[in-house]
């Protein structure tokens, strides 16, 4: 069955009380509008239509940047669910299957409900997603008389008995694509708030003859944002079931909760995580990996039986391959590590390739910068980089070659060479002490003066 | 109303197992003495009395640190509650209106609370602090008739229907300046304990045909710290409150839990703080600023848009213009950062201004002391710093100047100019894979020679 | 009474879905292996068996690791805990006094409680380890009469009032070193799993007029390890535990929950540990110390006044005296460094000696491997060691010596002298901004070219 998508992302969010708008608040380094769109991208919908508001603008290039085919329409009234849904009617026009209606800011619905809600479309023309919470309050509730939903009743229009009832509506709907816009052509706005809602569907399709059903998710998909502190209650929940599939793959986390994943961080088996680990979007770790505490990786990728950290900082565009080893205070950007290559300490490697085996030694620099652009530095296999070499990029160190620690090098080394750029050592004995002195007698100087000066 | 403050601060906390006097141990930041001084504080009191015993000397630093108008009186023995309030007497002879009686090491009374208090003295002569506690224990008991209290009740000198009774007494008390030594003068010390308890005024009170009420108060604000488990429990409820506020004020916490407070941290809305950030005290971050994974502030200030970490140390001192740039392994103190100026990796910048839109390389230090004092470091607007560049202080790099990579820079380099210290790179063909030859050679020798001199 | 040890370690923990032997993966820096034979060790057992099956070659060096006197056996097939302890037999051969049977993958057995199985074991033959757990689940029942054991009853073989009992067994076992094997050899496999039971000595003894009892024990001390998630629950239980015993002992933790202690971790009185510090093994810290935020130590040791971190990583080796002080990102591997020495700021300090009151620069290391062998560094007492110097080991700097910043020190300095291996400073006026003209042209330039050459 076609599947088309509509994502309401208009609202301003005024309880985020923010400049960003509510959609692209993030959980686990994706906005909440990119984790809508990728549980129902599951569905490989024909099309997808975001309904965009409040900084449209904003979201339009995020949502294009997760998938540029996505279309953007725009509400500039926020005139209830029913108004924002009937903005895509030009975008899906000619569109056959299902339309299934998400939330910008309900991150967690599982695309396999959503093919709950696909499959029930067979035998209905509209399917509701509703759950069963602990506690229902004041949501609107799904009255079913067996699989067959009879209304969706709002909570201060429910009567004791109704309110008794503890299937209650999710929002998310899906129906027949060109149907859809059919029965929100009758949906009206005489009611308080005086705006069109898009679940009145049920009841004129219901009125038409049409049947209505609801599918039940765990409560837990439909957790919605409006304010910082569900943010955060997001992001926790989505933490804790990131924690326990990795410990379910045979991933040893020391201490679960100090370890924060991004949206899509994957550890194979036996990899080992110390506590006080980061891991951004876009992050990959093969089998045998360890990554000592306190280490930050972004949108990089660690091989098998590689050692990162503690203190470590990857950076995007890092590739670590096997065996190799990043140590305390270490920084690599956009660079391939090679093969056994060990960068243990206080090292800023960017723009760059180190090569198999290499040994880079403490305070080096890849001066990749030099104000203007940037350049790349090539380190050979088997290299023995000195502590608190600058390699100043565009530079290449041969294989096996050498660099004299303390050195700055311009030009490139070849294999097997030593370079080394440094001033002779000179000693002049007893001088530490005479210029000690000295400076504790300019001191006094200083201070005598300071305070003759107050005195004046 | 005037009021005038006392606070109780003799005691030793034996259950602390520490040389450090009870109320000088810390919450989040600040002394338990300095957040029972700021909540007074709030009354703008006319006078402030601390009442000092074990660790005196220390605790009167402590106190007249935070407040210099702040009175220290000595209790050398420590008699009970009643004995230490008498010793205010002549630190508060001749004040007027109110006194409170507050403890220093109970932090969290809330200054609304105080006010309440403050407010029921109008109609009745001693106003005590009552709180409902989920476990009343062993706490004495406020028997109240209508919004009389009638007496305070130990616990062990209760009957089963006062043992019912839910309203606590927290031992926080306001009396008249005048009346209420004229009241301690009568309490006596026939007890189990032989001690003076301040509590005992309100019998007398009673007993003179004076009027006392009871005003209520949330149990968290009562939490007393009696050992280091208090003390951490004290933390967390800190910092609990904290991350709540900072959350309703539109702040983005990633991982709330992760993020520890200061007493006096200040953050601007939509800033985002990601996980495992500590803040001391003195942080004030402004409206859109973002504190990356892993940083550490004191007593700094960052400005709007601002970047720091991960990684990030601001020290004391620290002024971070907007839009400014401080990247990992960075250590700011006492120094101002221009707008848009980046000091992005594994830097030390000390007692130093860095000019708007200046770019400081990796391995960079401002060598602020020579062993004897420290001298500051002046980096003008677009300066170029290369990588591990030293910058000896006092020292000036002029606007759009730039330094070599690995130079060492002990004079003045004017607006625009290059400044370099460099040897020259030498490079010495084939020599690595001889060196390597020979270290390997005489690593075999020692070998050699540690095993022939074992076998002697 | 002798006593001897057989502790289980032979299973593979399929659930683990690991390639590690289950009884190595560790909680707090050791072995589950090494924490069971913690345990027994209290007791000084005569001889300590180890039956190790899958991956016995490195449960083997694990378990000698922590102590080279225990024997290891190899169960090759694993048909039973009955069959494991008789592979037991001929290490005890002529073994007198009892034999304590224990699992390797439960690490959290109190001495205490073993010393009274063995004192049990005056009046009883055979002392089965039990626990009322809050949820008997499936466990086997212990039925009692009395101080007697009559029977250990399998769930699914139990009655309905049989599953009634609460007191559970744990699987340890106590019986005399000769008369356990006597009672092995009579151990069937007749049952569902085609398994050698030992328990089933209970029913055996029982059947001979042997009596038998029970022992209880806390639940926490029987929480075995079976999955990645069981592991994290034994790390949090361990550190809870830990945690509370530093409060106990007068230590201050501003966020306990955020201090990872290693299983030996010892920490004086008013030591203060802030948030986010991990501790490995071998640790001791003494009275009075502080570690900061965000500090990683391992096998190291910490003296009175000293204040780590933040951001300071203590490997093993490092002996910091009486009020020295490291600072931020400082890495110290096999070092001393003396008392009232200071590294404060992004160095290296490795297989050295620091004099006291030495002052370390920012940036310095200590060269200490030149690709072949590593090499000792030794700064004199009151040294000055400025900024980036770079100390090529072999190499001595004598007391009260000086460094200047940004050298290469490669020969001895001797005591009061100052060394400086350092390029004079050139100042070019007006090149930085001709250059940075010239670097934008030639970037103008290559994209120039690149454009050109994407038209090709």
């Amino acid at each position: 069955m076609t599947v088309n998508l509509v994502i309401l992302a208009a609202g301003q969010g005024t309880r985020m009380k923010s400049d960003l708008p509510k959609v692209l608040h993030e959980v686990a380094g994706a906005p909440l509008l990119v984790h809508a769109m990728a549980a129902g991208a599951a569905l490989e919908p024909a099309r997808t239509v975001i309904v965009a508001g409040h900084g449209a603008d904003q979201v339009t290039a995020a949502a294009q940047a997760h998938d540029p085919d996505a279309q953007v329409v725009i509400q500039s009234e926020q005139l209830g669910t029913g108004h924002a849904v009937a903005q895509a009617r030009d975008a899906l026009a000619g569109a056959t299957g299902d339309v299934i209606v998400l939330y910008g800011d309900t991150p967690f619905i599982r695309p396999e409900t959503l093919q709950t809600m696909v499959a029930a479309r067979a035998d209905h023309a509209v399917v509701v997603l509703g759950f069963t919470p602990a506690d229902p309050g004041r949501y609107g509730r799904l009255k079913m008389a067996g699989e067959t939903l009879e209304a969706i009743v709002e909570y201060k229009d429910a009567s004791e008995a109704e309110r008794a009832i503890t299937f209650c509506n999710s929002g998310v709907i899906c129906a027949g694509a060109e149907q859809i816009f059919a029965l929100l052509d009758q949906v009206g706005n005489d009611n308080a708030s005086g705006e069109y809602y898009l679940t009145d569907i049920v009841s004129l399709a219901r009125a038409q003859g049409l049947s209505a059903t609801a599918v039940a998710c765990d409560e837990a998909e439909t957790m919605g944002v409006n304010s910082r502190a569900d943010l955060a209650a997001a992001e926790a929940a989505f933490q804790t079931r990131k924690r326990a599939e990795a410990l379910e793959n045979g991933v040893t986390l020391q201490a679960p909760d100090t370890v924060q994943f991004g949206w899509d961080t994957w550890l194979g088996r036996d990899c080992l995580v110390e506590p006080y680990v980061v891991f951004g979007p876009g992050v990959t770790v093969e089998s045998g990996a360890r990554i000592r505490a306190f280490s930050h990786l972004e949108d990089c990728h660690v091989s098998r039986g590689a050692v990162v950290g503690p203190y470590a900082r990857l950076r995007p565009g890092t590739e670590l391959a096997e065996d190799s080893r990043i140590g305390n205070f270490v920084e690599i950007k956009n660079a391939v590590v090679e093969a056994g290559a060990k960068v243990n300490h206080l090292t800023y490697i960017g723009d760059a390739e180190v090569g198999a085996g290499a040994n880079i030694g403490a305070g080096t620099v890849t001066c990749n910068y030099d104000g203007v652009s940037k350049h790349r530095t090539v380190i050979g296999a088997g290299a023995f980089i000195g502590s608190s070499t600058m390699l100043v990029a565009p530079v290449r160190v041969g294989a096996q070659a050498m660099t004299g620690s303390g050195s700055v090098i311009t030009r490139d080394v070849p294999d097997e060479a030593l370079a080394l750029g440094r001033a002779q050592q000179v000693t002049k004995p007893g001088l530490a002490t005479r210029l000690k002195q000295k400076l504790r007698e300019a001191k006094a100087a200083r201070a005598a003066s300071t305070t003759s000066g107050q005195k004046d």
